[in-house]
């Protein structure tokens, strides 16, 4: 049967070098406690400024998974 | 003691039929786990197709619940 | 001549069957009191969860009206 | 290779019975001229009102499709 | 490393007295079960009425924190 | 029968001391022409300044309220 | 005392010339039964066409009022 | 029978004179192509300055048209 | 090189007889400071209502402009 | 002539101790340096925890001002 | 004459790599179908996660093209 | 004293390979007339297409800074 239920998280990645290393790095920290990641959709991109220089890319990510293998 | 404090999750119900049954759907599904869920609000109404006809409807919710007994 | 006002208020419908039924509910409840409703539109759909189940659908709505019999 | 482009264009379908069916009755009316169609949203639910009942449910919706086989 | 990943939850706290102290519990009550709790941003304040006078001040936030003890 | 129709209403407190007191007053002044007003939401927060320094808290609200005994 | 309570309601003028008279006409029309209207606030513009021509500007607006004559 | 489907499309309208005209000149352009345009909803306006002076009025609108004689 | 900063202001601008006068009203003002303006987007339209009629419209801006001559 | 211009800058004030307070010293500290400030408007609420404990709160406002006296 | 009207699509673009090949993907694609395209914005950055990696970024872009050379 | 204001200004930068590059463009060049800068929040991303190619990735920007040491 196809319906199932997908439950979504909140997590922010941080990189000092793109908004993409921060995104990756994010699913890699969630993957470790979460199995079946399905997807991930930017909420918002921040950062740190110190000595008149971008330190880090923060970027707040919604993660889709499933508690399950149905999906 | 009124005062209490709830936690609010982030699902996403899916079913053939009704939009209706994917809220339902997510509900049982996230109260298999949830003692105490007390409302629900709807935060995006999606969906697939395929052969040129609807398939799922997919409604994702905001699930909001008590962690004890006093809510 | 064509000119004429419209009015706005906001109702909440509920119903334990459907969305569909929340919305005429609120229709007809609003129509007791107000002459030539026109059309409705979706703010937000929510609902009240008990034992696990859900209890009902509560549809927010803008509800909009003409004053007089221009409309 | 994985690498694709969707295109999104918005509709809006109306039915007197329910929203699902107006989602459905648009889907269909697309996919007449559209192969491909893969998923939709819903942006916004309105209706029309007479003698003091819903006639018609409206809902405009995003639909996604692919320009070829690939997707 | 300076890299790493928080993880953002939502809660609503609740207070007979005053936003802040809605606040403070939500984030307290969290606190119990979550350590390394850095920020909140608050997405929405409501409240209860009876008997014509404001019962409770309802705030719903999201609480960012760190999993482990590198944040 | 628990089916019943809402009435939200728009109003603006304000007060020269607190958040909370432009809140309680909105309230209070809705409640001496509406009976049975059930919740509020805050829906913006603004305010007057004069010669530097913060005159009143002007607090805007949605007011939810049954026009009957059945809430 | 300075505190007081605004009303806010919300109303949708239309003009075939212009968006100012849409709004001029949706203010003296809420006038004919409100006293003490102060601000107006656009929400939405929309408008009609036939024949491939702008048949009228329809603008939605929020108008805030006070009850009595302290405001 | 009643039932039937729009379709919405989003164009941008300019003109130097006034935002009325950026609208009706959006509506005139895209009826060279498209029969049965039925309303517009205003999305965003903008505009070019030069020599500190407002060059154009630009204005985003939807569009929303039946594909046939029926609407 | 083409590679340039621009800078973001808001303003709001006020005229007694159009939305546009406004616009241009405060584009005329901030250029009295400010070289280089290059575009607006409008943010809120509010009025003021006195008297039942409207006396001023509200238009807040955001002007971009470049602080040098190489925009 | 009562056509002027206002100017919007946003700034964030923080309290140890409610949000009230936040807001006063934002506005003090602005007006150090900026005269004829006329109103704020809350953007955003946020703030910092530490040892499970509320440390700040922090409220983002824009703040009108006009640049000489005949607001 | 300077008064133009553009049109402005929705697409969705993907990539295994970054963000930015994403939105040049969906830009050469459009641009087989489309002459003129002038400009785009970013609505939504998502991907898909599979064996806890990111296998794509899928940008959603407006794009907005004129119909003729006078853009 | 921990209690402190910040400033938060809006920029646009640009660059024609990345949005990263136009990110920590648009923060140097603030860092220009600006010390203190500690943050950033990317509000739109947008783009200019020439010859069927993006020639600029534009990155609106928030930047946050303190006006003096205590930050």
């Amino acid at each position: 049967m196809s319906d199932h239920t997908y439950r979504v998280i909140e997590v922010v990645g941080s990189s000092a070098s793109s908004i993409e290393d921060a995104i990756k790095g994010a699913v890699a920290d969630a993957a470790k406690t979460l199995r079946h990641i399905r997807w991930f959709e930017v909420v918002e991109t921040r950062g740190h400024v110190e000595n008149d220089q971008v330190q880090h890319f923060q970027v707040t990510l919604k993660l889709g998974f499933t508690l399950d293998d149905r999906g």
